[in-house]
């Protein structure tokens, strides 16, 4: 069985031979964790600040995983690190009459990052491949034109300067059950139940072998999918962590050069600071 | 002098009696500032968790001050404690087109946080009484009816579930020399450096004279301006961290109630948890 694993090879992902959790073996210890956590979340906030200062590039996260796969929980602990106004999350949810009213990447191209900036999509057009496949509300001829048409969008966005990061949080079915459990035994979580989530469940194969089509079909060496093991929160936010901070450590940013002609602008200032003490004496 | 001020008394505010920094006697050590700005932001982390869960109610910080005031800086601050998919920043720059060819509120208006969520503005409405009355190109009757607009839009939201939070970021005309110096002399700095300020600097008092207007037209016993002396950065924090919880408190938030019929469900998810324990045996 493989942990973090890279799609975008050609062959066909098969979930059922990638763990969801590791191994005592493959772990760190706690304190080790910790320690690596905070050494990246610190590379984090360095390297947002240079691509902020350079503004030349974005970079866009894409969460994708079943419910109760901790994507809300991910990107509060991924992206806790990095200057609030550096990055926009937005968390796709049915879609309202105007977005029904477009095709299905109307809505998620509005919130593509702008040059300098961060974004995360909690879930995304994936959903278009994913939950309405599921129902049966698209047919499979459509879903092969959206897979085409996606890549095609996600190849756009890449070419134009958009770092697409895609990342699938992979739990097993216990851990989700445990979840549900949980949000149900603890009154103070109830407001996090879903009832619908119970239905979803019921179709959990289908939602596999779904997710399996996306993360072969829409995936290539250079827009790949992470399948991150997300049984394991501390280890989940570790490797995310860690994609992230490869990424953007890939993307070569800089601050941008110094502008020797503000100098000029020097004398007249220090002008200005030695009247201020003088009158200050 | 005094230090931290709440406007909306209907006294005329003078800034020039209200200090832009603290004297040491004033001042905690470095130590326990620290350590109440961890606990603060621990409190605000809570605060936002619970207004999030109960999605009736949402807060709209406006940050105001000259340039050079530390707004970038107060947002990143104070701001980073929370959840990120919780918090949206806007920086409010020069208009569009599409912009301008709306009323001035237009824009803000559309940034106002959903329930659940808090908004922080990086600058606002108040651009419209401030920059273009300065630089003459609002006339003082229409500045005088924006006034009235302003307090009109912020009752109107405020009456719709809005907790408005308006903070001055107060400084010293040498606190910005210093800053606007540091930001050229340090090349690693130089794409902070915005030569427009150099111009804006020229009318620092009547830029004061608008913002006592502001400070004082636009505010009441329940919609206060908060002067914060900035001049200091870790008590600007400090400051700015505890009107957050202040607010944030006194909306006596609280976790949705539990839903006791959700228990129904537990049965067939305890049958679906033994079912996997006697496979997995």
């Amino acid at each position: 069985m493989k942990t973090n694993t890279e799609t975008g090879s050609g062959d066909r992902v098969r979930l059922d031979r990638i763990d969801t959790d590791y191994s005592s073996a493959k772990r760190p210890s706690e304190d080790d964790i910790e320690a690596e956590k905070k050494k990246l979340s610190r590379k984090l906030e360095h390297l947002q600040e240079k691509l902020f200062a350079g503004r030349n590039r974005s970079v866009l996260f894409i969460f994708q995983g079943m419910d109760c796969s901790g994507k809300d929980g991910t990107i509060n602990h991924v992206f806790s690190a990095v200057n609030p106004q550096g990055v926009q999350i937005h968390s796709f949810k049915a879609p309202t009459d105007e977005e029904l009213g477009h095709d299905y990447l109307w809505r998620a191209h509005r919130y593509v990052p702008e040059r300098g900036y961060i974004a995360a999509f909690n879930r995304s057009y994936y959903e278009d491949v994913l939950i309405t496949r599921v129902h049966g509300t698209v047919d499979e001829d459509r879903v092969k034109k959206r897979f085409g048409q996606i890549n095609d969008f996600e190849k756009m966005l890449a070419e134009n300067g958009v770092e697409i990061v895609k990342i699938f949080l992979h739990i097993s079915k216990k851990f989700q059950l445990e979840k549900l459990i949980a949000r149900i035994e603890n009154p103070h979580k109830n407001w996090k139940f879903d009832p619908s989530d119970l239905a979803e469940r019921k179709h959990w194969d289908k939602y596999q072998e779904c997710y399996e089509d996306v993360l072969s079909e829409c995936a290539s060496k250079k827009l790949p999918w992470h399948i991150v093991p997300a049984d394991d929160r501390a280890m989940r936010d570790l490797s995310v962590l860690k994609i992230a901070v490869d990424t953007l450590e890939g993307m070569d940013l800089s601050f941008p050069p110094p502008v020797p002609e503000l100098q000029d602008l020097l004398p007249e200032l220090h002008k200005e600071r030695d009247a201020e003490a003088v009158k200050g004496d």
